[in-house]
């Protein structure tokens, strides 16, 4: 879900611009997880935005990831898969994120999970490879500011990449 | 998770009598689901109950269920899976329900979905022999008042049987 249909690194870097008045750029970002990026004693603040109530509300839509899931629907089983458990906070916002702007993937096929080598799926497509080494299926690799340098598995960098790959 | 792991049907009846001063039996329940077992014009209000803030919380702790998991915890890999994306309010009521009982279980391994044939398991132990049918694993029925008279799967009636087939 996150960094993947949703843009949750605009609300970081939104959120981080009021708190700490420093703004994290794409250079800033490229190659590097967001607590890399900025000073060690801003770690904990930005770690608990993941569970402040608002942080998941209105985030930004993936470009391009509603039109191209929606003409996926038709010919796959799709599901959403978010690791929402280490935010517990996070559920009813990620939850009526998914209602209002992907209301053609029923609730049944929404999976809030933290391990995501329980899925059941030929593919994942994920920014995170971690979540892809005890996956059965194939992982796809979203491009993200922090994966840039991940060279084992195959890529897509937008939504119309995934399109090329599935439609 | 409910009927498995947590009394649901307790709290139903418990809900029902205060509500409509009906009280539930087994001998009612049994080879009937709750709805099915009360007047066509109380079935909607009891399945508003599920969506209903405080119906998950402090529900019982169905009788061996810590003690069996906590020792197949040492041999297996377990994820506690549950069907709450009908019910989004009791998100929250069913995480921390899980935290106070089950707190030997990782929240990476705590799962809420709608369609359990995303799971990626070995076993399902599931009182709802529909969540078998697209399952990759084994169905283990866990008996309750509803599937008495389900014959196509393999059945534990109590966490003891639960113990006696894994342990």
């Amino acid at each position: 879900m996150d960094e993947v249909i949703a843009d949750a690194v605009q609300r970081f870097t939104e959120w981080y611009h009021r708190d700490f008045n420093v703004l994290l750029t794409p250079e800033h970002l490229h190659g590097k997880r967001l607590l890399e990026a900025v000073a060690p004693d801003h770690r904990k603040p930005l770690r608990e935005y993941l569970d402040t109530v608002g942080f998941f509300q209105d985030l930004p839509v993936m470009p391009d990831s509603q039109a191209v899931l929606r003409q996926m629907a038709d010919r796959y089983e799709l599901f959403i898969a978010t690791a929402a458990m280490g935010f517990p906070l996070s559920f009813g916002e990620k939850f009526e994120w998914l209602r209002t702007h992907f209301d053609f993937i029923p609730t049944s096929h929404v999976v809030f999970c933290g391990d995501k080598s329980i899925l059941n799926a030929d593919y994942l497509i994920d920014d995170n490879a971690y979540n892809f080494r005890d996956f059965r299926g194939e992982g796809i690799l979203f491009t993200s500011h922090h994966n840039v340098h991940e060279t084992q598995y195959r890529r897509v960098n937008n939504w119309k990449e995934v399109a090329e790959m599935f439609l």
